[in-house]
């Protein structure tokens, strides 16, 4: 399963240009790390609302994916994302957590935390729709 | 107007890493573009849903800013995007347009189209929630 | 079309027990009425948004399954609404209009406008996802 | 903190119409039931996504409105929420959490069981954006 799922990770082009990496791969649960750098900063200098969109997004993916069979692959159908606070610290870690794993659909809670000095705090929060096809064995 | 959103958006450090760049800046209405380039892409080589959306928050952020008096600023507080087919082209285009703007609150209609051959197509849509945040004159 | 899509409103509970009715039936799109009484109110007296989201749910819903072929169902799968304004007023009228019609898949974008005196005014908009379901022939 | 809460629940009109009540107040948490009864169904004869997104949306609401002060009041901004299973049962009950609680906006977390036979189904899940207004006193 790990393998699996590195193995596409270090296929997107994106994950690699902004610096993010895999930090987690557990059952119905994936953890991806994205440390601070000008590159990945909105206006003020905090993490930007999309590279922390980015992260969560590919680990609620990558957590559905988790749960499939080998011969399928995962798509994103939609995601909400509520921006919490402003995003300040060493690094953001998205948590992608699998709520109801169905044939079809699956439906992810996405969790991003900023942390500073060892301490972390909630700045994003949010809920995903997957939807799994078939038969790519990608 | 124009000066001040091209000038928050060179600021913004993720945008200029992605290759993002501002094609239209209209009263309640922004576009963004950005080219094709393997660091934005997915495992598939397609454009990777969060740099879909990312410029697409930062068009509809522009979008309800564009409507703001100078001594304010705005943050996303919200947002929900479907993404509606691979998006595959030369260049996508995030437009971003004010549906309601409030005293604090602003929504934002987000659309996102892949153009390949001079052809669009729309391959995301979402909506997305504002707030204005006064005095920073930033 | 018609019938078939009457004909299924007609089994459901709530929008008889709402008042609400269908006003208008086309090819990817329904509107749905739903007539001011204390009965759909909220603390203010204004419209309560779980009634505008119902009518909202079910506009889209229906606008999806005119495009679907007989022997077929749909579901929704989540949807997302932004609260523009209170909504006071005769009547709410939910706009479903399809935006995306897929083989498993659909998605809508929701409006819906308070009438007053004659006067619509967008009260509320958001945007929902669909799934078909084959073989019920319900 | 818990009458306030009931004086205000027992003015929606539509609350009452659907046959909902609270079932529990807590700091930042708030259930509410609704008894299965044919007025509250969709076609199917299951609660209408309807009927569970109205009782999700005055959970949330409440949830919020629990760490308010005295003369304030709550808006709904916008939700979104999932449908994860048919909603079958005697009962659905909603809970509201407070997720993020800040001076201006406030997110909550959604979700909806389904009661059948005293056991308890996960059959919607959201999250929901909240806004307080001051000066109300209502």
């Amino acid at each position: 399963m790990c393998k699996r799922i590195q193995d596409s990770f270090d296929r997107q082009g994106l994950m690699a240009h902004l610096g993010a990496r895999i930090a987690h791969i557990g059952p119905g649960r994936v953890h991806i790390e994205l440390p601070a750098r000008p590159e990945v900063t909105q206006q003020h200098g905090y993490f930007h609302a999309g590279a922390i969109s980015a992260i969560a997004d590919s680990a609620g993916g990558y957590a559905a994916y988790t749960l499939f069979p080998g011969n399928t692959d995962v798509l994103t159908v939609e995601y909400k994302i509520n921006l919490l606070a402003p995003a300040v610290g060493d690094v953001v870690e998205a948590v992608g957590t699998v709520v109801k794993s169905g044939r079809t659909l699956t439906v992810c809670q996405l969790e991003v935390f900023a942390v500073r000095d060892g301490r972390r705090k909630l700045v994003a929060a949010g809920q995903q729709t997957l939807i799994r096809v078939d038969g790519s064995g990608r």
